[in-house]
């Protein structure tokens, strides 16, 4: 059955059910996303307050057939905030549930609302000598609940698992305006079906995260970073292995970064200081937070002397000061603006089996060039297998030059990935943008299982029409 | 609509569609449990070799509107391998499904058929000289299968996570016969619903998992094992704080011990060597793995002498040598066994809010003190807050003299579990021994999403039919 449009009637309805100013028209930004592909014709606007405010909501758009987007940050990438086509929906925008309820110091448990910006739950565990781990571009923007619900990922991932991990319970309304309080502060609940993990991930399709018990962790006794010059991402890897025997969890993040993305820094972005005159084909970036009684420069300096013993690395600067440290890190999180002001043809977010990067890296530059001339900045997380794949058009020509190529590059890509039985979607989630490649790449009783629990959770259809599962 | 019993018609029919001698009478260990307060009066054996064998014996249930059991090693605690009632089902035994299918050291991944012993992957792990972190008592005999399904923990899960966080990818095949080919080997994946997570812990009611790629680790490069006296519950909180705060994740194991397990012990296990002559009221294990560099023995002595000095602990042994730690954990391992012997009246797997657990051991002792006079055995995985709170007669009196009391005991503590926003189930799950407590304590929201699912992804009923969700 088709849903119908949030309009007047609806909105004065919806209005006369909660507190005044709760309903609005939307703002441009609550309409388009940041990097400009996807823009919403309408929209009714709701800031609930509580709960309660959104399972109201939520009952109110199921009896009138409405759909209903939840709204984080708006920082998502693949378009899962922004509906496109279709009658004019409620945007849920979480915007004023941002109280971080409490703080369990002893048990590491912050509970925070699902509009809690990202880096102020981090500076609130900050303040309580903690750790939430869950680092990534966006933070200053990114909120909570969108993180969640995209089940986000981020640098740490290698020593702290993605969003899902970090999440010990959850408060949520279901689709049909029942409120799960499922905060729980467990490290241990075997107590029936993983609703939490299934909440986490599915991009609001499956109902509105409304608050969050997250983990935090000890702060790391001793800190430390090193960029190292690697024989390619083969070496790499052979590092990583070598590192994590040495260090285990100790090794917090291991992002590869190639020479493309450097000459990108240098064009674009002058100002970001590089570490080697004469810019490395591969290095990568090693950071590790040790335990008491270690001395992180030292350790780095071991494994870096190892591995030059094994003809693994050939170059290596191990940062000395907290600033060193943070020219270091500015290096790798200054690569997606010079992308941008480059502008790709196509990027690819897509995670591979570990061992398979390498030879994936070669086979992929391959299928590039037989379709033409292109740059590639291939770099990211290698510890988790996540790499950012992006395919630019060659110096003096524009990515509109090559738009009619997109789609075949995309293909091509993708198409590697499947073979060597990654992922198309490592961090970014499917949103509207990857719809096509989950129904193409997805396994059918995968696909098959998800439409049931969508249809048996949703059965109106409001939650977030056309993300993840497109019709 | 009812089920029909596997008659010998059925099991006709399933026995042409199969290769020979997959479809056989049960053995009687098919039909009972360890602990011998479950029996199944009948059933139909099948003995499937591949994922193809088990969706055709699922497909032919849905058909006939059998039940189906899937059977593990036999090992869990709640009944969940054994359907007490109803027609006679098939039991989906997967012992002969035992191969380990490939080991990626480099990525710190070994895929597993479901009918391996756990005891067996931590082996293969092992002779790669990696780490699969699970570990629990019936280990010899557990399969992984059953261990995933019911999200099995044990006593690395403070460092490691439950089963759900070590497993990266399945096969399995749905209630209607479909086989997922899930088996990834990444990371990261953000393509759809956490079908792996739900699978994962709901006890063989969604579906068969036939295989799994599991997560390796570097096995630490120091190891080191020490048992402290604490001066209490809070005492033993604030210790594992600061082990934490030196060690990180180099904590592995944190396990409370109560002076009624180590007396039982010297009652039933005489040959179990007790480490203190004057038996502490509490005391703590603590295991730790640490990077290169550290010193396992003089890392525990440090944080001894600076939990000595803050006043919490007034005792303590630091193992020197290898058969000193296996002697430290055989005490810990024993106490199950020695629980055993005594005969407990009830016992309970519960876990809590770490900063809630001191005052829940106060109010517990004297809530069970107003049913009458019993001794307690408090002890488990503190780090976790997962305890182990169990129940027994005074000497000279018999659990079977406290037969009518059961239930108030049970009661009395399942009630204050839920004051404390704890669970009833933390590492056991709820099989059939618990679908009344988890109708009283469960979130009600939670339980109608569990049936919606529950009835999406089998409409016909027939996975474990009266485990978790009972009717």
């Amino acid at each position: 059955m088709p849903l119908n449009p949030a309009d007047s009637a609806f909105a004065e309805r919806l209005a006369a059910a909660l507190p005044f100013d709760t309903v609005r028209p939307p703002e441009p930004r609550h309409l388009e996303e940041p990097r400009g592909r996807y823009f919403a014709k309408s929209g009714l606007l709701a800031l609930p307050r509580t709960a309660g405010e959104v399972a109201t909501i939520l009952r109110a758009a199921n009896a009138a057939r409405v759909g209903v987007v939840p709204y984080g940050g708006g920082t998502g990438l693949v378009g899962g905030q922004v509906m496109t086509t279709g009658p004019a929906p409620v945007i849920l925008s979480l915007e004023r549930m941002r109280a971080i309820r409490a703080l369990y110091t002893e048990e590491n448990v912050l509970i925070a609302e699902a509009g809690c910006i990202l880096s102020d739950i981090q500076a609130a565990a900050s303040d309580a000598n903690r750790l939430f781990p869950l680092s990534l571009a966006a933070e200053g923007t990114a909120r909570i609940g969108g993180t969640l619900a995209t089940n986000a990922g981020g640098v740490n991932v290698l020593r702290y698992g993605n969003a899902r991990e970090l999440c010990l319970g959850l408060e949520a309304v279901l689709p049909t305006g029942e409120i799960w309080h499922g905060l729980k502060r467990l490290r241990k609940d075997n107590t029936g079906y993983d609703l939490r993990g299934l909440l986490i991930g599915a991009e609001g399709t499956l109902g509105v995260i409304t608050a969050a018990a997250l983990k935090l962790y000890p702060r790391p006794a001793e800190e430390g970073t090193a960029l190292m010059v690697v024989d390619g991402p083969r070496a790499a890897l052979d590092l990583l292995a070598r590192a994590r025997g040495r260090l285990g969890e100790g090794v917090s993040a291991f992002e590869l970064i190639h020479r493309q993305g450097l000459e990108f820094l240098r064009e674009t972005l002058p100002d970001v200081r590089l570490p080697f005159d004469d810019l490395p084909e591969w290095m990568v970036l090693v950071e590790v937070g040790l335990a008491q009684g270690l001395n992180a420069p030292a350790a780095l300096e071991a494994l870096f002397e190892e591995a030059a013993e094994a003809g693994l690395v050939t170059d290596g600067l191990i940062a000395q000061t907290e600033a060193q440290r943070a020219a270091f890190w500015s290096v790798r999180e200054h690569i997606p603006e010079a992308n941008r002001r480059i502008g790709s043809v196509s990027s690819h977010d897509i995670s591979l089996p570990l061992g398979a990067v390498p030879e994936f890296i070669e086979k992929g530059g391959e299928a590039i060039a037989a379709l033409g001339a292109f740059r590639i900045n291939c770099f990211g997380h290698l510890g988790d297998g996540n790499l950012h794949y992006n395919v630019f058009p060659m110096p003096g020509k524009s990515r509109a030059d090559h738009e009619t190529q997109r789609d075949a590059i995309k293909r091509a890509v993708h198409d590697l990935v499947a073979e060597f039985d990654g992922s198309v979607s490592a961090e970014h989630g499917i949103g509207r943008l990857k719809t096509g490649d989950l129904a193409r790449y997805g396994d059918p009783a995968k696909l098959m299982a998800m439409r049931a629990i969508k249809q048996a959770l949703d059965p109106a259809g409001i939650m977030n029409p056309g993300a993840v599962l497109d019709g």
